[in-house]
């Protein structure tokens, strides 16, 4: 009965999908892709991603390792099955391996970290002993410092400033941070920065562990042993090889010294366990930290210095070890020097059945249904580029690499790029380039949610809806994670990034717990996601392949930037409230006056004034962009003949373009993208309108109005460029 | 130096305090009660307050023991020694003794609670065993029950919609609770209003325990072992004897059958550490709770029900008990049938070095000094009556059955009432008629704060901007939670309750560490805070007995009645918005999409119509009043003849009456205050214009009608009151 309301949910389904009108296709072609799109779906199987997850997640496999060169070569050979040119693009790429992990506290009381995390009854996969990757963070650098220790809370920015109001000083110590708040690179730099000599990155079982439910393998959750791996290389800095920055790391490239590669971090750092943390944490005098500093431990958080004492010893075996990039190509039967890309990595840090398997087996499954439509006679028309990179966990190397090594081609060839990593069961989650909204929106609304039977857009509405949204379709933008940084941020190409979740928590991210047995029991048990995520992607790769005109809508981007540019003006305004707010304060004495005068406290001072900005520049930029972008949604771009759409999407594809520029951001001339940047202080997270946004946080008043300048000279920019496809169409 | 300077710092004050105008004095009065009240601070003495409190801590004096006997003749003694007119006045009054208290995990595996706290090192008077009261919540009923255990997180009514949104029913189970989020009352009334048949309360960490800071004995929070005793009677029904509603618990006085009593609880309940709490809870499975119920046990929390099954016995000798309130009187010189009464309880749950001592001593040493310049010729014009109420803690019994007894005469003679109960170090805390605002204002503006230097009035409003506030002096709303509570709800005295805190937080509540010793290294160390205390009650209590014009002002009592308004205006209104949201989001199924399908859940329904209520009875009745406040306002009350004064301070005694109502609120017609009154499902947190704003909250609309209009009437019977003042003044 279950099956045969699916069934007419799925029928009712599709005929609201044969009505639909896609952009970028006239309504003859629309009907051929809306067809093509149900053939496609009609290849996809859940067993394939199944016994292909359970295949390529028994070993771990990250870069370097001949389970990782194995698996590059069997998939190299389904491509080639499948009908696809497929081959290996190999780089030389740093990677550091642990040679001696030693954290000890050393007073009040001796003990030694584990740094273990222990096998559990009924997931095989973690039995592996020696096969498993011992926890670290790759590219700290080696040490071997000892020294009383602070408890930073995140370790981020304003936890600093409230160390400040405490009058406790990091320098020369070692700092404990807990994960999460930022992502783990901002850890040791901005400790490295306050003067520590060591960074210890731990869970908290508050925001990873019994707090958020029962713990592997009782539930989904970081059991007290559970490490959390990760690379905290300088990624905002620029991503990729330490050795080769803006280039590619071929065999014979000329590298840095490994002493002066500016995104290893200049003190060692580890991540441990809950397990490990407790004795360390427990043994911290001191103040008692904030409420929101404190985590799930039965303990009293206390902040230090002291008087625990750590010893923290790290050696590192640095090799340059092999990253193999998979690259299958299909070419485009009438455009093949227009290359649509998709992409999703391999290595993982252990055995990565979520992280990056769940997507990497979505894209396979996508590839071989495209395969099988093509040698059906469907071949797309536009050249497809599937990637499987390598070498993504030590920090997006292998396709920063790739990006560098092809940057000219790519920017004369590449649509778009479509990238995946992990996936999970819930909601469509969708970031990237606003000019593709619309069509993702539309693509959104004709792939059925798996567990509702409505589509995922309107799963994701409702979610949006219940959670005080308005419910409207938007892409998050991109800051950074995975292999879409550098196609986005260093070569301007319009990207995505495509996942589900929200209803998959746990706690196995880069453990030896993120096994084939635990995707199973917590993740996306029957694959439906799996195939969800496949379909989704998959129409937008063929959507993109076959448009007679690209999909690119302005309004959107246009009304986004809009959006952000309120935001940052915003952000200037409520910066200038707060001082003048705090500096009354500080005039009435209100801190002195309400402060414990028991309690060790700095009395804070004046902040420095907050000045106006003149904004117009970029207001006056956007309002003249609208005249252009509301020219263009004007046109009638269907009625234009073949050889005037094939003209214009040669424009179209470089429109992404018009948003980098040469020089790039400050201080970080990697990153070129003027509009979507990853948080010099964030990481991922992050910062749209960045030149400007970060200036503005940072109070660099003088590098703020630089910044306005030059992203009103962006926005001018593109304002030619949309005057130039307008003035090509007739 | 530090001596001297603080010297400086007084004087400088002390001139500042001398310019002062006082309200109800003329400059030439208000001169002379500025140097009685310079007199009377030199009068006190943090040495006595701490030798009283070491003696009255020293022996748990719970109501019925020979201690607490012991200490009110020993303080009526004392009174006596001041030149007061001393007497014990003693009601017979119900209270049980724990006779078998058992409480055992039976499913999954059997754990029996330990219900004691454990002795600590470095404070002996934790050492006292069977002399302790054992731990238990007074005015439960007997009972033997045996379950399956839910988790209710606080127990309150929001609690109960998110277990009935899960699909969990309470129903014959067995609830465990968290203490805090309401008065503890309100979690075995609403668990058996749900269908429970038995109640756990215990102390989270979270909001008592490690979590805060150090434990006891190395800093001041609950240990793992320590429990909150407290009294669960339904006292927002009616407090006092439970056998004696409305009339004094006299030796002869007709009672209630025990088992008619309506304030004794339904089921039976029992409070524990969180040491017992944890296997409990860690044994539940079922749902994960929501982010907002999880304290800080190192366990994921489940609600349940089960697999956990719990017994529990309770069995407890009733008997009847004297309580003994000592009053304490010296008569006024001008006014004798004109009573200023300052009341503090002296019956402790245990030692209760912080509840009630450390409030007790700052009165008797208050009444000391007062006495000292009554023997030297200043003797206060009104009759002052200081009190010393017996079993509080039980249920407000003392005071209550007192005043049960002296109602008319009280209501004839009684200018004001002014409560403190426990104190210690930080800011003053002031709660009360709003009559009184201006009074207390002025009084805080002269009294220095022991640690800053500036005025106690200065400090907090210190506080009150750091912490977003406008800074402006006000007086919190008085629900109830100790003494003043038969005073101001049942006979419309006008009260003020003070007191100190916020800089001496810890776990000792209740408890048996709630000793000398503790108070001693972690509340007020010195005692200055006492003294502050007897400075700021002393001051308002001189004041209101020599003030020629009692200082009462209208004009902050009719604007603090028209932001009540306000509040419940919006609530209806925000009822309104987030029933249409709600509403809206049902018929986009949103909440249906948007769900976990793995996760149990009850689908929400359609909420009820919120109708638009007509406030514009109270709306006028306010403006209406607004014009006699200001008239009264703008009266030369100093210039009135002597007589002119007198008669005017008759009637003003009586203004607070004119606010209550002799049927009382629907369902509880003790409580008779109309603007102020404890929540029905709050316990000790008040709830203004009750009869209106309960029935709102509960969608009670006909009810809301019907208070509305009784409300408006009495805004016409003050109004009335107040045409009748201005009438009698030329």
């Amino acid at each position: 009965m279950k099956i045969l309301i699916n069934l007419l949910l799925a029928l009712l389904f599709m005929v609201g999908a044969y009505a639909q009108t896609i952009t970028g296709f006239s309504p003859g072609e629309a009907q051929k892709q809306l067809v093509l799109e149900s053939r496609f779906d009609a290849q996809l199987s859940t067993d394939n991603l199944d016994a292909w997850m359970e295949k390529m997640a028994a070993r771990p496999h990250w870069v370097g390792t001949e389970a990782g060169a194995d698996l590059a070569r069997w998939m190299r050979g389904q491509f080639e099955s499948w009908g696809y040119e497929a081959r290996i693009e190999t780089y030389q790429v740093l990677f550091p391996y642990p040679k001696i992990r030693l954290l000890e506290l050393t007073e009040p009381t001796p003990f030694k970290a584990a740094l273990t995390a222990v096998p559990v009854e009924g997931d095989p996969y973690t039995r592996q002993g020696d096969a498993l990757l011992p926890s670290y963070n790759a590219f700290s650098r080696d040490g071997d410092v000892e020294a009383e220790l602070v408890y930073v809370n995140y370790g981020v920015p304003k936890d600093y400033e409230e160390l400040e109001k405490l009058g406790i000083d990091v320098k020369g110590k070692i700092v404990i941070a807990k994960y999460y708040g930022s992502w783990r690179g901002i850890k040791p730099k901005l400790a490295a920065e306050k003067g520590a000599i060591g960074c210890i990155i731990y869970s908290d079982p508050k925001d990873d562990g019994y707090y958020q439910g029962d713990v592997y393998p009782k539930g989904a959750f970081k059991n007290a042993t559970g490490v959390q791996r990760g690379s905290v290389m300088d990624m905002p800095l620029y991503p990729g090889d330490v050795l080769t920055p803006g280039y590619a790391a071929t065999a014979d490239a000329k590298r840095l010294d490994r002493e002066e590669a500016p995104t290893i971090t200049r003190i060692p750092v580890l991540p441990i366990s809950y397990a490990d943390a407790e004795p360390l944490l427990e043994a911290l005098k001191g103040p008692v930290a904030p409420d929101s500093w404190k985590g799930a431990l039965p303990i009293t958080y206390h902040i230090g210095p002291g008087p625990a004492k750590v010893r923290l010893k790290l050696e590192f075996e640095w090799k340059l070890q092999p990253a193999h990039n998979v690259i299958a190509i299909l070419e485009g039967s009438e455009y093949p020097d227009q290359w649509v890309m998709r992409g999703n990595h391999h290595d993982a840090w252990v055995h990565g059945a979520a992280d990056p398997v769940s997507g990497m087996v979505a894209l396979m499954e996508e590839a071989r249904a495209v395969g099988v439509l093509a040698k059906k006679g469907q071949r797309p028309k536009r050249t497809l580029v599937y990637c499987a990179w390598d070498a993504e966990e030590p920090g997006l190397i292998g396709s920063t690499e790739w990006v560098e090594d092809h940057l000219e081609e790519l920017q004369q060839k590449a649509v778009a790029y479509i990238n995946t990593d992990g996936n999970g069961r819930g909601f469509l989650e969708a970031g990237g380039s606003h000019s593709l909204q619309t069509m993702v929106s539309e693509v959104a609304a004709s792939v059925p949610d798996p567990q509702t039977g409505v589509s995922v857009k309107e799963r994701q509405a409702a979610r949006n809806l219940t959670n005080g949204g308005d419910g409207a379709f938007a892409l998050d933008a991109l800051g950074s994670g995975s292999d879409y940084t550098p196609f986005i941020q260093h070569a301007g190409i319009a990207s995505l990034n495509l996942g589900f979740g929200g209803e998959s928590a746990g706690g196995e991210y880069h453990t030896i717990y993120d096994t084939y047995t635990h995707y199973k029991r917590f993740k996306d048990p029957d694959m439906s996601y799996g195939v969800a995520l496949a379909r989704t992607a998959g129409r937008i790769t063929l959507r993109l392949a076959n448009a007679e005109v690209l999909p690119l809508d302005f309004g959107p981007w246009h009304q986004t930037l809009s959006n952000y540019l309120k935001e940052v003006m915003k952000t200037s305004e409520s910066m200038r409230e707060d001082m003048l707010k705090h500096n009354k304060l500080i005039d009435k004495k209100a801190y002195l006056l309400s402060a414990d005068p028991t309690k060790p406290r700095v009395t804070p001072t004046k902040k420095n004034e907050v000045p106006y900005l003149d904004f117009s520049p970029l207001q006056n930029a956007l309002a003249t962009l609208q005249n252009e972008v509301d020219a263009l949604a004007a046109k009638d771009l269907e009625s234009l003949s073949k050889p005037g759409k094939d003209a214009l999407n040669v424009l179209l594809m470089q429109a992404e373009q018009q948003m980098i520029s040469e020089e790039g951001l400050p201080r970080r001339p990697w990153y070129r993208h003027q509009i979507y940047a990853p948080g010099f202080y964030t990481g991922y997270g992050v910062k749209t309108l960045p030149g400007v946004r970060e200036a503005i946080e940072q109070e660099n008043w003088e590098e703020a109005r630089q910044q306005i300048g030059k992203l009103a000279g962006t926005l001018e920019r593109m304002r030619a460029y949309l005057i130039k496809i307008n003035a090509s169409i007739p």
